[in-house]
């Protein structure tokens, strides 16, 4: 078991305060519950560990599995009003059943036939799209169409109208993330129902929102109040790939600009305040080098990737795994993780750590580097 | 059932994509199930409500019960390592016997017999003591010694030792407040022992925090770093009273100073940075004039109440409840609340009301107010 | 005289306070002033006026004046270390032959003949650059070079080093802009030397700043610290013009866009936090339709523009003014000045807002609006 | 001559390109005057020296010469309208005999006489009041009347209405600080005249201000909006003083609590954000023990001192004064200063550092640490 670290821990120490016992000592416990009442005493080590113990675990999902099943939902389950989406979200073993790639984080593939349409609602819960292959759908945002397509990243923040429709006759699948688990642990979802097709069927290459925004270190003077989230509804992959492509030339050249050895990175972030997307999620994209390796780390905090090209392992809690184009893993809060690249490697990465900025739970343990 | 008010909700709406039927549609879940996923089509309703659907529910415990209680447990089980504090958790009746008064907060009578003294130790959870009765009791926070007397609101943030010792013969109870539940789910925390005793057994009226703090508008010049959470670790009944008179006297004068029509009220703040004392919990104090009430009011997240002095009711939910001196209630998330007092009615309240607008989650509906 | 529109000045109240006569009164002002005091009540109106009354004019600079008389300082005065820049600053004729345009800007025509080198130096003052006409300059920032090309406009935030160097056998003019006066007059000027020839004479297209950060909306996981200017070293026509154009499509699709009718703008900024790209400079870029025109609006702080392309005319303190390509304008602070496009016309411009807003003196008028 | 520590500077340096002589050449600057254009070679080692170079001058005037002149002057002026206060402003020798006790700040004497009253108006520049000895007088701050008494520190943030009202048979003086010399350079100022008599002429001990605001880490429910300047107007010494005596016993204990070996000090902030009472003036209350001294520093900006109480030595530029109750100084940016108390020593300390942070201008260096 990798996931110990400190020598001292609650199951090494006596607890004087549960070793009582008679007759009054259990009516006491019994009239705890009547009262709803329940003594800290009895279960401290399991609800304030020495270090996150996370139900979740690390696990990962094949695209080979996962699009095949997608394919036979889209042509067994019609999308429509009321279940609203095609969606297969990844159910952590850890957590019993439950929907959730982590408590926090929901990761669906989300599969839309030849010429449908998922109808338009909105929600308080933040969402975005990633596309690793295929192109033909437009989702409509507030009205402004916004097309997708392979190595996008696409954002719906919360309360935001949307929904889909295939312009083709091919099929299209993707990944969805949101911050579903967290907002229902919390109670904070509102959902609305919106139009039964979507407002705007028009095709266009780029949206309003990028036509307005997508322009480096430019900002409109109609857009000078800062927004919760960003006004970018589609990050296109020619900049993706174009940033990360400098990056490495930079470093062929000497200069500073990876943020390790052969490993070059994006956030993806709000233009008008320079943080996250969304206040719930980050995305980030990776690149490795073949060759190329990451440090085992442990951070406060769940996160998802997924292979968007090329090959090499991931190692999620002391084991190893190969990972293909398409590949999905979760490494829970303080699981570590480390990646090793066998070809040229290319992840985007998703993960709670606004929620855990914002609140001032982030820590990162990096293997090698000063506590 | 006073808790919906939109006129649609998912229940009402055909879910098209659930309605099949058929050996390969089974086999088809079948296979989902093996695979880790999970449809979103068919748990929708529950995942996405169209409101806030608190599995918690609004309760009220009487101080008249847990009082008892906790001096039983008090003469019945020794306060030590291991189990590190007497104190008694609001279980809310709706979470299934999980020691959480909501699925944020965790709220607890702690109690301290004559001469205890509850050992040293430290947690990534943010905690605080608020005291309803009594005296005698210092508790210790990274070496400095806290006196804690009625009305007191005590501060220990995340990652401070602290231990209790009461210097008296008589027992000593009071409310904890943390974020225990919040840091569970989001597997956010760290835990470490201190020492046995507390570091220092000196009993000064006042904390060197409050001495260096507690002068009003005043900084220190050697404290000009602003710091996550507040460094007063005691704000004392006499402060929290005088502003509360003043506030009404005020309004006796015509001039604007309380929240609402005989009802004045303080925020606890961090002076630093004039936000809340900490990042996942916001405390307040309430007082009614006699005969005064408060708009039924719906909030995103959830609160917890002690009635610290006087008499009126509470209305959670639609349901009338006397309320008394030391009498604890929650208000879960989105659920309605109004109070009114028939004496002078003071109350402290806390809430995670710094998570819902730190990730902008935040909503309120106040009766008869606009949308 | 347009700049009074308050019914009530100092010049039309009687003032007690100076009316007194006498020896008494005589010794005593020779008194006060042999303690080096002043008194207020003698020089009131002059020192708080009813609004702004700055010594600086509105006034415009001809390009077709300026350009030739940089060139003929090209023929006869060598760039080198000591004077550091042939550079003309507009002097502002109210300000009694300072090199200010206004109280707080720098706006000078720098130029550097066929193969010159401008040397290294670095100053708290901050500077841009922008290029009216011409190409073949590099100017090389702590290290980085950057080409310089019609409409880009380029940054040396305070404490960088540069220098410059022309490539080719044709001069180069270019507009600068700094905080020198504001600077000088608080007091807050360091200056270094550094090296007489620039420390990298390479001719890259795109500097290593624009490499790492002009993808919009990406941010390098290298760079994730704020700064407090902007990372960009260079603003490119290309993604200017790209910016305005497509905001003036979208009004042609009835979109919101423009900040006026047939009036597009963008405003240059730090991409680690959407604000001004220096502390003390805002600078913006401003395309209007042929036949288009801006209210009359009153600032406080002062602004200078640049005609980039087209013609049309400004009111500047009720004076209409045509303008032409490159011609230079300023509007000191609280006069009013308007816009009228012939043709389609491009305006940079930059300002000293960012000091205003900062310290909360900023205050706008625009004829028409409610106050 | 000891402000100057850089060994290379200017005045060393051959400017080659001021070299040049001939008819050409005169024409050509003669040219450029009639086209309002001045070089920037010829007086580069002026507007951008190597350290900051003020015209303003370290400078200390004696209370026993100010106070007597104040009542000259409150025998011989009265106080009305047009001239609106009876104040002496501290004319720094160096600035030419402008008002201004450094290019951004005023510092003034103000005396009211008997019964006196100074009509109300309102200013864009933001106001304090520092009482160094005598009560009797209210300063009254849109509406609420704020009594002034020795060791108080008085706000009057911009755009506020204030007039002041003298209740007793006695006069009285305290010292004004404004950054008027700033907003005049930078022509921000706007001023309207109120009532002619204070529009509340009741004496309460404590203004409304202070009576919802006053109470440590408290905030009223009713002000939860940050607002630009502190809303607390008044300061009171009783706090001040227990702030200072506090920080001196902890040290005592051996606590962290001073700023340097037996030198407490606190800085006035607004509660609302533990930031500066007003965007452009920081102020300060700085006590020595007797013996004690602080290190020769160097700062960016301006500061003028008060000594409240005590006698000592304060070096400025490198010359000792002695300095007694009442005595003010000033030092003028880079101009080094340390202060020695004979007997214990309190001094108030206002400077424009909020200007210098705020736009990323500010320095310091002190004797001995590392630069």
């Amino acid at each position: 078991m990798t996931n110990t670290e400190r020598p001292v821990d609650h199951g090494s120490i006596d607890n004087a305060m549960t070793s009582g016992e008679g007759p009054e000592l259990r009516e006491l416990y019994r009239d705890f519950e009547s009262a709803n009442l329940t003594p800290l005493w009895t279960q401290l080590g399991d609800l304030m560990p020495m270090h996150p113990q996370p139900k979740a675990v690390a696990h990962l999902w094949r695209w080979s599995d996962l699009y095949p099943l997608a394919r036979r939902a889209g042509d067994l389950v019609p999308v429509g009003r009321g279940g609203e989406r095609r969606a297969l979200a990844l159910a952590n073993p850890g957590l019993g059943g439950h929907a959730y790639v982590s408590p926090t984080l929901w990761a669906a593939i989300q599969y839309l036939g030849p010429r449908e349409t998922a109808p338009e609602h909105r929600h308080a819960q933040n969402a975005f799209r990633f596309v690793v292959e295929g192109e033909g759908v437009w989702t409509v945002v507030d009205g402004d169409p916004v097309r997708m397509s392979r190595g996008d990243f696409l954002l719906t923040p919360g309360w935001h109208f949307h929904g889909h429709h295939n312009e083709t006759d091919q099929p299209m699948a993707w990944l969805d993330g949101l911050d579903i688990p967290f907002s229902h642990y919390t109670d904070v979802g509102f959902f609305e129902f919106g139009s039964d097709r979507v407002t705007d069927y028009a095709t266009p290459n780029f949206s309003r929102g990028e036509r307005l925004w997508c322009h480096p270190g430019l900002r409109p003077l109609s857009g000078l109040r800062d927004t919760v989230s960003s006004p970018i509804g589609a990050y296109r992959w020619e900049h993706t790939d174009a940033a990360l492509t400098q990056q490495l030339l930079l470093e062929d050249e000497g200069q500073p600009a990876t943020v390790g050895q052969g490993h070059a990175a994006i956030r993806y972030v709000n233009p008008t305040t320079g943080g996250d997307v969304m206040p719930t999620i980050r995305a980030e994209f990776h690149r490795l080098r073949a060759g190329a390796a990451t440090p085992a780390t442990r951070e406060v905090g769940s996160s998802v990737f997924q292979v968007f090209e090329g090959r090499g392992q991931v190692v999620l809690d002391g084991v190893e795994h190969p990972i293909d184009k398409g590949d999905l893993f979760v490494a829970p809060s303080w699981v570590p993780w480390s990646l090793h690249a066998e070809t040229p490697l290319d992840l985007f990465r998703f993960s709670d750590a606004p929620i855990m900025e914002r609140l001032h739970f982030n820590r990162t343990h990096v293997e090698g580097e000063q506590r």
